[in-house]
């Protein structure tokens, strides 16, 4: 199998709107999917985009897709965030997650950044064994915390 | 006691830097700061400003200090993440973090945002609680993963 890894532009939010339906449904929750293809336009291609992709292409097909960010540590300042990194179900097993995660770390090597960070399910084993093998540190001693939109709305609304 | 909350402006930086390394003292890690009063300045007031912050003022002085900044969720878009929230020490209890808290989940509320998210101490049972109490979620089954600074560099040249 052939494939390129290029930046991801405007023309590939369809295909990237695509694979991330594709997740959500793998996921059985695919109504958590609010954004559209013109949200990905309008978010990521603006003057100030707010996130940047990495496109998997085969013969013209887009394959997988990761898409990433810059945070900010107040121990480090710049980091990246890896947000999301997809492959379609039938091109996995053939290094195009590699690549394209290859893809991400190198840009932040060349950015400059001190560190990339992405979040992973606890009971990933496969994913977690092989981050831990390209040299990632996953931390035994932080949790994620998140305050919904309707929680939100209660508690600005109501306290 | 009486204080006020506003947006944190560029001469406000000195006291953020410092209210920054107080916390990186408390946790034993002040070396792990690599960043300076210029870095923050620079980082945060330029024409695409990497974060934004709320400080709490008492009498001109600063007494603690909210940072954020918006991240982006193949799922719900436009989210805001809370990276840090510091209180100086002889200033805990009187409510001031509970305001800076407030001011973040009100910025992003005023926004629109769908989700506002921080990760937290998974031993730090009373900030748990206090979180959970205004409605925020604690997610069992993420973890957080970090390629650093030498493990990135290493990752990239020589694999």
């Amino acid at each position: 199998m052939s494939f390129i890894i290029r930046q991801g532009q405007k023309e590939d939010m369809k295909n990237v709107m695509r694979l991330i339906k594709e997740l959500a449904l793998f996921e059985k929750l695919p109504k958590e999917v609010e954004i559209t293809e013109e949200d990905l336009i309008n978010d990521g291609f603006s003057d100030n985009p707010r996130f940047m992709t990495f496109v998997a292409e085969e013969k013209n097909e887009i394959i997988g897709a990761a898409l990433f960010y810059e945070r900010y540590s107040t121990w480090k300042g710049r980091v990246i965030h890896l947000e999301d990194l997809i492959v379609t179900e039938q091109k996995r097993g053939f290094g195009v997650g590699i690549a394209l995660y290859k893809s991400v770390l190198k840009h932040g090597y060349d950015l400059g950044v001190k560190r990339v960070v992405w979040d992973v399910l606890s009971w990933n084993n496969n994913a977690i064994d092989f981050y831990k093998s390209t040299g990632a540190t996953v931390l035994d001693d932080w949790q994620v915390v998140h305050m919904r939109e309707d929680a939100l709305k209660n508690f600005i609304e109501n306290k």
